[in-house]
């Protein structure tokens, strides 16, 4: 199967594999030259690659050009400089700058010497390769959830969805010290993983009021802190429900201690063709804002700037401190499964694929 | 005029004076004694008061205990001990514990030893009784909404309200050491105000779009940190506009730079009986989450904890560091005249009425 | 053996146990009234104890007031009210304030409000009570070092000193995330210690440059964070090196990773007449503050504000994030085996001793 | 007078101006590359220069890769990736890497797009070169001393040293809101160029006690914050006091609050071979550490990163917010000048020389 092999999006709930160029030191979409980049072979993806004479690297999906004033503050999830449209650009997104993407064979990244993050050592790294590869996105991203939501040495913490993030977050919280995680969801077999390392969860189709949900398991109906991993996704509570898109935010908001802080990596954006009225539309949702205010809440959302963390959570990673690929059930495929894994993945599987596109994960 | 002279709430937009018992040292609401309170002689309202043998002190707004996890926490305003409904209390509020209230000839404040802030010396703090009378709230409390949204050195800083609260930001703001600081208000006296102390300032009765109103004066269409001091009672922009309680805060969303955060204390409540519409009268309004989450911004809500602040404001103000009674307009009445004072307001006086309820204040 | 028994101070090197009076509400050497304060019976002494009705409570070594600025910014460690000769004040010290200690069968703590922690259930904390006592001093210290050294999520840290309040300080940089914590000390029980939950450990009595020993364990010879949990009684490295007061501060400056923070839990004292020089004598040492400037170190000194902390250490305990007594190898003695305690600790036994005045501990 | 002219140290007390090589973008002494920089001339120096089309910059005095964990950090102060001596580097310094000095005609940056900082418009920042060529070095330098020292608003303040930095700091003290500023010194020169924008001042040749004279200021014997200024070439107090090189840090100690934070800027070295003593000669100095510890301070030491500040220093000064060249007293002179300007600044000028090597400053 020659050439540049690449997942690439079809249409909802539908990816295909197709052999696309070799990628080069450039981006035309923007006519722009990338003598700052490198070209690297991905070994698994969540993309963690290889970097000349064999360096092995984590490549953060925030693309960032650390020469702007929001990356020198560490806010490289909004750099100015990579996305003509707006501020902050990723791989092989619509709307990010072009960027081609990073569930491949081979990818250019830009401004290689800022964004890589390399391992300190080939074999100890490919030895914990599947954890490792948590670095690019859904590890950093649940930390951040965790951590901008005031997680600390003995905290008590709900995480709303049990999907990827939401069990990395849950991780997360409990590598922050956290004396209880709380993961609620509507699936049991997400709920199941939570439990599988140690964190008490709420089955939301349950009948019942999430305070009092809480209260059994704490004794006091909220908790010290919250962490939204759904967005706008969501889905009312109970069986039956629909779409409710600012219903996780609203309940957490329901639950969260006076003067707390609540983390929102799950994702909210300003256009969704397909929200269930004109104000979803835009990104307008029925925020309880009045009940925030009245409990002095403050709210961090955005996309996780992963160069802040991922250093330090790779230390975390090889000295066993977290087993992330655990807590998140990662599992490998090749490039060519990928279809069926998006698939599999939309119907609810507690699992996190990880690409392997030249099959250089063995284990 | 013998007994307690006091404010009291009418009905909406009407307030009168009326003779109330001294305070004791109890509350007989909550069927609670407080030894440890102490009963003031109030010399200005917005609360600047005596304590035994002369000494001059001042009361912040908030009550609470300096016992709870939340005021052992700096969290005042949400302390857990002072109001059997909810976590916070204040003086002479419905639902707020029966603590009764501030504008009045005396006062019992509970906790006296952990709520009052002393003045150093009586004669030099009466030479500026009318600005340290503003330490009780809207001091605190604007420089909270600055403080918050992370003004700091060299900031650009939107304040979108020029009442006595948003007045008291910008101060703050420039205190802080805002580069440029622009207040939007469409009430033209009160723009006025704020231009009188260097602020720059935008009408919002006048058509065009905001953020390039803002570019006009910063060069670019957003600035550093923003404040929310209207909260829900806002109105639609432009000649005619009616009630649109989220506007100013999706306003203020579309002016932050990415990574910024707001400030937000401006009053939202938790019900509205004259709302809107259903969910507005449940405080649920239509934010843009997708908006703020896009530019990664945070959001600080809730009542100020006053005695975070007080004391350092207390030594600015000491130290003609700031004049804070001139920014925003204080004017000296009687509690007799407090009934007009409250209609002006309510008219949208550029003023900040202080109370004098025993003629001490004679500036 | 009626009356209140107590450990009492004799000399140097020499306690012994005698019946003192019972604690009243007053502190005569102040002449002061305690209205605010609490008889409390000692459970076990690190100060779990009962308040009112069977309440069992932790009490802070650090005495506090709950009422001046200090404790109300949360540094009770240097309250301003409770001690005339300076800030700052604990049970049984000379030069402390006169508050008899904490070493007895009952004691008096005032602003019992203020000061006490309540465990929520006092069962489940009974049966945790040897843990549960260790956050009146050492746990919390040791948690204030690793904490302001900035152990964070994947920190490499070095811990200078083996004893109880360093081996607590390695327990709590593993709860705060460190990825490596290294302990080391010239005692070999100590040493055997630390590995027993899992640090790294340096023998100070070998030959060889301590930079060397780090690189060997964390492949570069220095590390994110380093506590100095000695103070001045150090003594130089090596086989015979006798008393060298800033030794140890100046090997943690040595392995600390440029613009990195020392926390400095270990005691320096103003005077020490048994000092090696005249400077030492008045507590002046030589730094190698040159050193410290070239790395751009950072350094926090002092005794621990134990209130900042004993709440979210209890939540750990309690949900079994941490086993503090095992890591410092808590034992329990009664009263009257005080006196051979302090010998055997004086001698360096790897053990932390736990009073247990009235027999109430059976573990 | 053609060639690149360069201020060029001779021997201590020294300098002369010669004409050296036109830069290159390369570094001989590290044998390296540096296809990332960039050749500007020098508009003034304390460094303003132009980057291609005119194009005006600010460049840092710290030298910085932008790549490196500690840039990342933002401590570009020990970058470690410019000196394979130590981490940090600087123009012009022996042991700091090679760099050709910013005291000239021409110099090269590397890593041009992390180091320079733009001004927004040409035009408005030649109107305010003097002060903006501050941003260089002394005015974030002040200001990082104040910043880290806490101080805020209301804060009162002590700055040892009335030098460039000093008064620097004493205005970037007052720019943070500092309620009191208070400037200790020797020179009469400086105390009187302090005075001139409302600092306090101690002088420190009269007799008396440091803690009484604050108090004469402020009313008790110590401040919120302090920050050295001074660093290791201080003198003791008095008429005929010799060198003392830790006199001002522990005098600092003495006069700072209970918990407080004390800014060190001032420099302290490694080795110096003019040392009092064997230990002063290694950096090694007697410092009241058990003062320090007791009083529960921290320290902040250490090369500011001008990069964390100059940005919104920028802004305050282009917004007239603060008068930064007033403050130090800055006087323009040509490089030719150079020579008598060092020998005047050695006898305690209370001046701050800015070079004008092409003759483009007309004010």
């Amino acid at each position: 199967m020659p050439g540049n092999r690449c997942v690439v999006y079809v249409e909802p709930g539908k990816v295909s594999v197709e052999t696309i160029d070799y990628p080069k030191l450039e981006l035309p979409e923007q006519n722009r030259k990338c003598d700052h980049g490198v070209i690297l072979k991905i070994v698994a993806t969540n993309d963690v690659e290889f970097i000349k004479m064999g360096d092995l690297v984590s490549v953060p999906f925030n693309i960032a050009c650390g020469r702007c004033r929001m990356c020198k503050a560490g806010n490289t999830g909004v750099c100015l400089n990579v996305n003509p449209a707006r501020p902050g650009a990723a791989y092989g997104y619509v709307d990010m700058g072009g960027w081609v993407g990073g569930q491949a064979e081979y990818v250019m990244v830009p401004y290689a010497d800022w964004n890589l993050l390399k391992f300190p050592d080939k074999d100890q790294a490919m030895e914990k390769i599947k954890d490792l590869t948590m670095l690019s996105d859904i590890f950093p991203t649940g930390y951040h959830g965790a951590f901008t939501a005031g997680v600390t040495t003995g905290s008590t913490v709900y995480v709303a969805g049990g999907g990827p993030v939401g069990l990395a977050c849950a991780a997360a919280a409990q590598l922050l010290g956290a004396a209880v995680v709380i993961v609620g969801d509507m699936n049991r077999e997400r709920l199941a993983q939570a439990r599988s390392f140690g964190c008490e969860t709420i089955d939301l189709t349950q009948s019942g009021e999430l305070p009092d949900m809480i209260a059994q398991i704490v004794g006091e109906p909220v908790v010290d802190a919250a962490v939204d991993c759904v967005g706008f996704e969501a889905r009312g509570h109970g069986a039956g429900a629909g779409e409710a898109p600012a219903t996780v935010l609203n309940d957490v908001m329901g639950i969260t201690q006076v003067a707390g802080r609540v983390g929102i990596p799950g994702l909210y954006v300003t256009g969704d063709p397909g929200g269930i009225d004109e104000n979803a539309k835009i990104g307008q949702l029925g925020v309880r804002i009045g009940l925030g205010w009245a409990k002095s809440l403050s709210f961090t959302t955005g996309q996780c700037p992963v160069m802040r963390y991922h250093r330090q959570l790779m230390n975390a990673i090889l000295h066993d401190k977290v087993q992330i690929a655990k807590a998140v059930n990662a599992t490998v495929i090749t490039l060519e499964e990928a279809p069926q894994g998006y698939v599999d993945f939309d119907k609810g599987a507690a699992k996190k694929f990880v690409f392997n596109p030249h099959g250089m994960i063995t284990v």
